[in-house]
């Protein structure tokens, strides 16, 4: 069977698992979807990697690691597996361009050579967070620090348009993350974005307490990239002290250790739905392109959900429906 | 035994739980820490309730409600527990005033009545989170939500004068709530408020990342009421997440129900310590006065507990120190 004519830009030399998950994720979301995959990177470490004849190898000799200042990096290192993909991107080689590599990096070099969609202020990170009812996508995770509040409101545009595209949701509902659920909380820029969703054509439910949302009130949370980035590390924080909380009290006697093999598997569900891993990748909206970022940690299953993500996310045609809803 | 020449001002009209549990802790502390104890409140349904001779009862007839909006409330309600136990606080008919009320109101009305330390810039509100390491304090955890460099920095002098003499601990360490490790990171507001700090007499160890300080890297976190409170919130959200997410999986089936049973009280311990109200309470720093705000949900052992710190914080010279620290 010919492979359809969606065509993926993965980074092969980002994330703490690369090349080899990186490569195997990939070799297996192509035989999956059946899509084309173009893997950028070392090509004498990544061909050796390639399982699937529907995968191809573009060399690129940088590799910019995480430790790399951001700006500097994508700047020095143009034949970088992360830069070179993402203008492979931009001269439309493919549909959509996956990383996993240096987050900071990827958004700096995203807007400075793919560009933004037209009317999009600010390119912003989403980050997939679970609830009781699901999952919630954050933006902005963390990609802008200082916002307007004219960017946090589209913010809320950008997300309820993926979420409703890649993740079917028929009526995304947006809150707006603040310190209490009344309109005059918060800051002014706070106070001024409220005032914005609410005239946005969003399905906009209010202000948001940051323990409110795990009852899957929304299925957008907007924020300045301070704010966000504090949320979502609270909460990876939070998981992983109970996580180790949980290990201390079942290793304390060996009845509760007896008790625990019992509940293992149970605990491995929920420790999975904590973790950013397995969600596979979330996009970096407002870029002229289709961007997901997968996690610097990704294996092989996150890097194939991430590809999966973003065979979705160039399909269903969300960057179009973004810039006719900013042009109104 | 007569008591200690100590006076604690308790707002028995105060929390969730008012006036029974409050009373009942107030009463039991009275006794147990040999203390005078004056519960300002409703006289009627405060004094049936009254065990322990050494607590008298002061009638205020208001009570400010956790619905009121906190700076009309305090003015409005002149003859509230709340505003009548900071005015006696302030007189000097007391040495420490504990209240489990509206946090909001409570900021305020300590700022208006009772005034700011000579030299504090801005009252914070500290809450205390748990550590693998014990316990770390954060500042602001909501009383400011745009702060100045100085404003943050005097929240880490405060808090580590107050750790060093509440809490015994020696050389307590300051931290900088931000998005990353380096300096250069954040906003230019965190910059500054990061040489600030090195500056400023306390062990500062730099900036700390929200998922980092589990690991007890430091005691005080220092941040802006904004970013704080929505660190405290996603801590609390994300632990109620995950105590809900492990029921669950222990009621799965009966042989996960059995082994449940084993490690309950394993996993007591955990939710106790994640749990705000087993700390008691936490100091209001900058005030020209001792303030403890109890947590809202106060039973009667967290009203214990906040006056057993209410006591300790009267007789420890946290507020002088502060005092001649700052006129330095």
């Amino acid at each position: 069977m010919e492979a359809r004519r969606i065509n993926i830009i993965v980074d092969a030399m980002g994330g703490d698992n690369a090349p080899d998950m990186i490569v195997a994720g990939a070799c297996a979301a192509a035989e999956k979807f059946n899509v084309e995959i173009t893997l950028v990177g070392k090509a004498d470490m990544i061909e050796p990697l390639v399982t699937s004849d529907k995968c191809k190898v573009v060399h690129a000799s940088e590799v910019i690691e995480n430790s790399d200042v951001a700006i500097d990096s994508i700047k020095a290192k143009r034949d970088s597996s992360m830069v070179k993909g993402l203008i492979m991107l931009r001269e439309g080689e493919g549909n959509a361009f996956v990383s996993a590599g240096n987050t900071g990096a990827l958004i700096s070099a995203a807007t400075l050579f793919v560009h933004r969609l037209k009317g999009v202020k600010r390119v912003a990170l989403a980050a997939l967070i679970p609830t009781q009812k699901g999952k919630m996508m954050l933006m902005d995770a963390g990609a802008n620090l200082v916002c307007k509040p004219e960017y946090i409101t589209q913010f809320g545009v950008m997300g309820a348009i993926y979420i409703k595209k890649v993740f079917d949701v028929e009526n995304p509902k947006v809150g707006l993350l603040n310190v209490g659920a009344e309109a005059s909380k918060g800051t002014d820029t706070y106070r001024q974005a409220h005032e914005m969703l609410a005239e946005s054509g969003v399905d906009f439910i209010g202000n948001v307490e940051a323990r409110e949302f795990y009852s899957g009130v929304c299925d957008c949370l907007v924020a300045d990239g301070f704010a966000g980035n504090i949320m979502l590390k609270s909460i990876e924080g939070t998981a992983q002290f109970m996580n180790w909380h949980l290990k201390r009290a079942m290793l304390k006697n060996a009845f509760a250790k007896l008790m625990a093999m019992g509940l293992k598997g149970s605990l491995k569900g929920m420790k999975k739905q904590m973790d950013y891993k397995s969600h596979g990748g979330a996009p970096m909206l407002g870029v002229a392109g289709n961007v997901i970022k997968a996690h610097g940690s990704s294996d092989s299953v996150a890097i194939f959900n991430a590809i999966g993500e973003a065979i979705k996310f160039a399909e269903s045609g969300v960057n179009d429906e973004i810039v006719s809803h900013l042009a109104k």
